[in-house]
């Protein structure tokens, strides 16, 4: 049974090694984390090897919620960071892993749902995934030397996140609602105009095509959109293409 | 060669496995610290388990002090932090890895030396150990799941200290010189009084001994004693007995 803790999940996207996995379980369990996803394992889940590393904390493993996709994982999130070695999307938030759990001690105090997101273990994460979250965290490594493994990146996140807790723990129980749109209402949001743009032709020449699309995603997850907000935005290009196809 | 950054020495107490000590390496190098040393490694040194898990670091390990007892290790260090999972020793200042490693910036400004032991994988430090210390450095940990290894321990606190750095690079570069007492004018100064109280006496009954030892050890390390605190006394002792052989 999970802790009813109030706190991030930990979204593992497409892990390598199942020892990883369960060395990242550990990481979490350690400062008191147990909400763990896992996108499209490598390897397949469950996985023994996982469960050989992870000891005490296997009950994250058993509990974790598997999905296929980016989207899908975090679908039911209202705000997502996404921790990467190097900031290389500048248009969003950075922060550091102890402003970045402060955030999301307010957030999840305010009943906001979030989620940390973490990469493969070597190539990182793909703009395109990164292309779902509000907000970058990147942990001061020496940049001579920058070669955090994922269970040490988890560790030092879930260790920021533990810290911010005991610096205020009244904001993070306090669990007021505000009506932030989740990564669905996003994901809804950002297919609504993709297509639509699509069949206008904006998506040219073909060769862009791709980082224009990631482009766009990166706008409406970086807008903090409530999900009033959304319902306006698919107004708007409703509303536009109707005096378009008349 | 080791960098000319002003820092702490991460002195690693009994190591068990090479594999550690190199995922040690790695850990402090990812945060820009370079100065470790080994006391009493269990497989002697070298070690080629080390190197193997070292890769980019393994210059550290070449760079390595190794010496056979603690004393020797921090002979040098004018001020001493012990990593615990549990503050078992609370006559000491206790501090987060944050507090330690801002004291520790403020005071190497100030021109100390300053050192953190980690203790061996299974046992942890023995109170003999830790009676060397002027400070304990324990890390908020879940108390359900206490599993942090080595190597997390001395990522935790090399990310403190890297942070520490960045948050005031001024202090830790400044390098004034106060006249701190190093271990060695302790150990010197320990033993002096040992060795007179014992033949004193003092150590009675035999079973309570070694307990009392620890006792008077941890006394002189809680002290921050400067130099000329030693010399005084030395003083102080020599008189006494001079009272009393006449």
């Amino acid at each position: 049974m999970p802790t009813d803790a109030p706190q991030p999940s930990f979204v593992l996207i497409r892990p390598q090694m199942g020892e990883n996995i369960g060395a990242a379980a550990r990481a979490m369990w350690n400062f008191g984390l147990d909400r763990m996803r896992i996108v499209a394992p490598r390897d397949g889940w469950p996985n023994p090897a996982a469960d050989a590393l992870a000891s005490g904390a296997g009950r994250l493993l058993d509990e974790a919620e598997v999905s296929d996709d980016v989207a899908s994982g975090i679908a039911d999130r209202t705000y997502v960071y996404a921790t990467t070695a190097r900031p290389r999307e500048l248009t969003k938030p950075v922060f550091s892993p102890e402003a970045a759990m402060a955030d999301a001690a307010a957030r999840i105090g305010r009943g906001e749902k979030v989620a940390v997101m973490f990469g493969p273990e070597r190539s990182g994460m793909e703009n395109a995934d990164i292309a779902h979250a509000n907000a970058i965290i990147t942990v001061p490594v020496n940049p001579e030397f920058p070669s955090l493994n994922l269970a040490q990146c988890v560790l030092l996140v879930g260790y920021e996140w533990r810290r911010a807790v005991e610096a205020a723990p009244d904001m993070v129980m306090q669990g007021q609602t505000i009506d932030a749109a989740d990564q669905r209402d996003i994901e809804a949001l950002a297919r609504h105009y993709e297509d639509r743009l699509e069949e206008a032709g904006f998506f040219y020449p073909d060769h862009k095509a791709d980082s224009m699309k990631v482009n766009l995603r990166n706008l409406w997850s970086r807008m903090a959109l409530t999900r009033a907000d959304t319902q306006m935005l698919h107004g708007v290009l409703r509303q536009l293409l109707r005096g378009k196809t008349k």
